[in-house]
């Protein structure tokens, strides 16, 4: 088991960077957007800390700001093959958010385990 | 900035371990206690996760689970000087919940920063 990365909802990106950088000598790697969020990667040892704003109410990160404000929102787990990593989660009984691979912010295969089969913590297995 | 570990609230300590171990192929490397909790850590690459489980309601984690429900619960940062580390974050404004590093779960001396200063994240600072 190796931490790819962990997820952060803010609700001011630029905001957040700044503290981050600022306050712990973060280093910004990259930013990336998609049509529900914007996103900056922060180097933290060999893995990332992922900042996520939402673009609009209506999303998965919206929604979790609205509900609970702020604060950690999910971890990733890196895993070398995405369909095995699914195939043998569903052979645990853990329920699957992504029955199939997606592409990431990262360019990379992602698919996300519903929190209630990993002890209410979202979970993303990332294809690295 | 490096992640040291990431704190995941559990209600059943022995439970959640036998779902990292067995779902994630997670390494259980150590357990630890004190007057207020159970804890087990994980090594996940050069991070790990680290589970706690409350012995009491009236605790910090105990209170976490009560309102929020189990998941993840705090971050923690490595730095290398943890005087230097409280020092720096409160000229930044920080508010720092222990004003003098203690003595955490493994035996390094540790300072928790208040979850408002860090965009709702609990961040503990971990000198290593």
């Amino acid at each position: 088991m190796k931490i790819h990365h962990v997820g952060v909802a803010v609700e001011d990106l630029d905001a957040a960077i700044e503290m981050y950088t600022r306050s712990f000598g973060a280093e910004l790697t990259h930013r990336a957007s998609n049509e529900e969020l914007n996103a900056a990667f922060l180097q933290a040892g060999e893995a990332e800390v992922e900042l996520l704003e939402p673009r609009r109410a209506d999303t998965p990160v919206g929604k979790f700001l609205a509900r609970r404000g702020p604060g950690l929102h999910h971890i990733a787990v890196a895993v070398p093959d995405i369909e095995r990593a699914i195939s043998d989660a569903k052979a645990e009984g853990l329920e699957m958010i992504d029955q199939e691979p997606r592409i990431g912010l990262h360019g990379t295969r992602i698919a996300f385990i519903h929190p209630k089969s990993v002890g209410g913590v979202l979970t993303e297995l990332v294809e690295a």
